[in-house]
């Protein structure tokens, strides 16, 4: 059962329950980008999210990555692990887009031989720097041995997507993931959602993710139920 | 013998040789900072700095180490192998200063427990923006190997100058370097000098290196050259 809101982010609130082992994650309709300039809504966005990421942390649970997902509460309320979260996006990336297209010189849609793995260090305040191990480790971020594991589990989970994706008609240019401690374990946290990943359709190579609202590529709302159509089907039941 | 200019750099001037495997770097008095937005001149920094780097080369060649070094044709014109450069800049850093505590949350002065190695690309089109491993491999810069070796390789020559510097009466918060092949062999290229390191007077602290002209502290030249009074005592005799 809900109960105190411990901290309300972009897209998602996070409630204490009775257990302190325990939160639940609500999925919000509400979009932002560019470090919080660019706001709106969108809507259902929220139960969309949520139902997908449902769905791949289920996934990723059966393959036999730890994930922080408990249970669905509601359409949009995710009961979750209470976890330490380990400060650093990790973005798996397979075709450049985005930002990479701009600090380097890579053009956009160039397919990599094999992922390649950003990590950020989670800080609005910075800017969400990129990091590399040893600025990592000297931040006491995370140890080597807990980055190690991290890359080895983004990229396993970066090769269940790509596989699952696929066959849902969807490339994966690039998405981000986030983890915590959990004991003396590292799990998947956070969500992996139309708002987390870049998704291209396949066949027309249109944008199914958030990229339609940071750049005013059309209706969020419908593509977002695209996605959800071909991922949850069960929701539309 | 001198020929042709190949490449003019900031504060040197490469040139050809008879020997297509051998190029002549002349140390000039020029500096720049702020990707060349501020300018000036120092005298003798040009002399200092090659005699300052040659020092460092033949150290690190008793301690195995390979450098594109041969000899010096003149106070200022250092003979050198002409190597293919590797695209990175390559920063072990043992005190926090500079760029590292503008982009994180560290103070200056911070000491590290173990050096922090940082590699930015080497590109004034993209601003240098920092690597890691997997992109430098992506953008065809250097292989996985090679990066190790880098690494290895950096890491080695930090504690050699580190150590030697102490002696001197230095600290050295951090210092550049540049590698290149040369047949199937890595070397460290460039300089190592006043400009590519930051160096901190032991007793008062007081910066003996580039942070003299970037924040106006003082006399650059009388501190280059205190600094040569330290490393090559010789060329005042």
């Amino acid at each position: 059962m809900k109960r105190e809101e411990l901290y309300s982010g972009k897209a998602k609130t996070i409630y204490k329950t009775d257990d302190p082992a325990k939160l639940i994650a609500q999925f919000r309709d509400s979009l932002t980008a560019f470090d919080g300039k660019k706001k709106s809504e969108a809507a259902k966005k929220g139960y969309y999210n949520a139902q997908i990421s449902r769905k791949i942390f289920e996934m990723l649970e059966e393959e036999g990555i730890k994930t922080h997902y408990i249970e669905m509460e509601s359409d949009t309320d995710m009961l979750v692990d209470a976890v330490e979260i380990i400060a650093i996006e990790v973005i798996p990336r397979n075709i450049a887009a985005g930002s990479i297209t701009r600090k380097y010189p890579i053009e956009e849609g160039t397919v990599f031989d094999k992922p390649v793995i950003v990590l950020d260090y989670k800080s609005d305040e910075y800017g969400d720097p990129m990091l590399n191990e040893d600025i990592t480790v000297a931040l006491g971020i995370a140890t080597y041995e807990e980055i190690a594991q991290i890359r080895e589990m983004a990229l396993k989970i970066n090769d269940i997507l790509v596989k699952y994706l696929d066959e849902k008609g969807f490339l994966l240019p690039d998405f981000k993931l986030e983890f915590g401690r959990k004991g003396g374990e590292i799990v998947v946290a956070d969500e992996i959602s139309c708002d987390t990943c870049r998704l291209w359709d396949k066949s027309t190579g249109q944008s199914m993710d958030k990229d339609i609202f940071r750049f005013d590529k059309g209706d969020l709302s419908k593509a977002y139920e695209e996605v959800a159509r071909r991922i949850v089907p069960e929701i539309f039941e």
